[in-house]
């Protein structure tokens, strides 16, 4: 991880824990700790105290925060996370308040109470409007596992054919990911046909009929950084049905793409998409129109129809930097499913479609 | 799911209920969620309350959810989970007070704090010790896991050819892990030569070479059950150094294998296999001799050098029923790494490898 870049988030980071009046920061969360130490290990807590970054880590990944951290001081601890923890704290003597992030599991704060001497409080959102906002390098690695994933689905097309199954066709798209040097973002969906009404579908031992139809979700995640993507196809060709369906989808997303600007409202970027579908009277999706991702597939922006406390900052409206995913879908159980998902960034006077390379003409030969 | 396994884990779970006298029980942890319900989606809290168990999910999840869970009943959320669940305890008037687990994150139980008017409390460990000890069904998910990780690397091995990279192998290793209907149970660790140093390696660019050596650590999730293996071979020979880890490492497996009954103390067990490395005078690795697995891929029991508070139930012995993986390891960084792990089942008398049958001739043609 470039020094450079780990400094300034660290400027950032610091910045806003004066504000908030935080004088000790423990975190727990792995993309938060992997966002100011550059460590993509597991089972590690970062601590921001005193001028300073710790990464709290075990035998089994010192080598690798050695190399990926730069910034940060590295302690090996044998005993729990919570005992090394306490131990760092008694050096730091000036630290009589310790604020931990709200993600932390109850069982992990009990520990803390009982290990640390500090007085406890939690706070959440400290780091991930920060890191909602993307630098150079964030931008750099995510157009980079965009790329591949791009590119993993143009050599899987071909194996798009009758007889193969769910699983098969996922695991082809995972070989393709690997071959170009990633990993997946998250488990590949591969939905054949009536299965694709189930927005989480998990691939299974479908075949593949002549006129099928195929939806596929994935992403790719490159140096710790994720792309998320979803096309539909139709075998040969499409019903009149699922033409109809199509369309109206691939509408709402325009619409939804369309209505991306600095400062506008998430609920309207929502709002943009679901009125084409209520107009066509076909069945509105009920999940959220987009998210945004990085290091978790998941993050702050979420698109709802209905303003998020979480997302209440800057009053719930995107901001230049932020990049967001726009899958508006339809569903009919039994019939089909469709939903198209493309990567935005937000930029300065807009929007810029990131997966605009990655293959969509919906109807495979 | 079979309507009469999930019957039985209900009755089981209850009665751990009386015994520690919680009337209503909140389950956040998907796994626990899975065990009680059969469900094998995200995003979904499970209730056991008033001689019922409910799942409160969402609409992306229904048509799922009515498919694999034959006794109970799903609530399809429109709010937060929160929301729903204080709307369902609103119904059962005579909760007064509810249990929750202690995986649950700071943040949830505040908003569960806020909606539920009802007492809250938590507890740990209360499905978890019940989950571990596994059922035929469990039984046999795991072993048609484990069936098909040794299918996968045997498929495989022939690929393991100089000029292949790490990421490319990993790919194909996934890729037969999908073809054969399964997923995977974590991200699969391949690491050539000196790379193997580092447990937790990420599969990269690097190339194999002539006489390099090859570490794969991977697993099969089939049916939300996992396997979890790990190999180590080399290429046409090995050398002197490499032979003798390798050796060590076997021996240490043996020992801690050997070691496995019911009512062994789980101390016992790791240091039967550190105690060899120790007497070898080569380093002994710092991680645990091995793990419970099964729904999650790290579960109770915890292999470790000290006995562990979460695993001091039944006097932190092995019993029968339990499945754990034997994977002791010898780490010189910039020289090699050497992990064997096979997965176990405690019988009634002793012990039954079930990854006998996966490749483990460790000099590759």
């Amino acid at each position: 991880m470039d020094k450079k870049i780990i400094t300034g988030r660290i400027r950032t980071v610091r910045r806003q824990l004066d504000k908030r009046r935080i004088r000790c920061l423990v975190l727990t969360r792995p993309a938060n700790v992997t966002y100011v130490t550059g460590f993509l290990g597991d089972d590690s807590w970062a601590v921001v105290a005193a001028g300073r970054v710790v990464l709290l880590t075990d035998s089994r990944y010192t080598e690798q925060a050695q190399q990926e951290c730069p910034r940060c001081k590295i302690i090996e601890r044998t005993g729990s996370l919570s005992e090394a923890l306490a131990k760092l704290l008694k050096r730091l003597k000036s630290v009589r308040t310790v604020t931990v992030e709200e993600s932390t599991s109850l069982a992990d704060f009990e520990q803390m109470k009982k290990a640390v001497k500090a007085r406890l409080k939690t706070a959440a959102n400290v780091i991930e409007p920060i890191r909602s906002v993307k630098d150079k390098s964030e931008l750099a690695a995510i157009r980079a596992a965009v790329a591949i994933s791009n590119r993993a689905l143009e050599h899987t097309l071909p194996n798009i054919q009758p007889g193969i199954t769910e699983s098969e066709l996922a695991g082809m798209l995972d070989f393709q990911i690997r071959k170009l040097g990633a990993s997946n973002a998250f488990e590949t969906i591969v939905a054949f046909g009536p299965n694709a009404s189930r927005p989480h579908h998990q691939p299974g031992k479908k075949k593949l009929r002549k006129k099928d139809t195929v939806l596929i979700d994935f992403g790719a995640k490159y140096k710790g950084y994720c792309s998320d993507i979803t096309r539909c196809f139709a075998m040969g060709s499409m019903t009149a049905l699922y033409r109809r369906v199509y369309d109206v989808v691939e509408q709402a997303q325009a619409a939804a793409i369309e209505a991306i600007r600095p400062g506008v409202k998430l609920t309207e970027v929502d709002a943009a998409a679901r009125q084409v579908i209520k107009k066509s009277n076909l069945p509105v999706y009920s999940h959220g129109t987009g998210h945004g991702f990085g290091l978790e597939i998941h993050e702050i922006p979420f698109l709802k129809p209905e303003a998020n406390p979480q997302d209440a900052l800057r009053q719930g409206t995107l901001q230049p930097g932020q990049v967001l995913t726009i899958e508006p879908g339809i569903y009919m159980p039994g019939k089909l499913g469709v939903r198209i998902e493309d990567d935005i960034l937000v930029t300065e006077t807009g929007r810029n479609i990131l997966t605009r390379q990655c293959p969509h003409s919906p109807v495979l030969p």
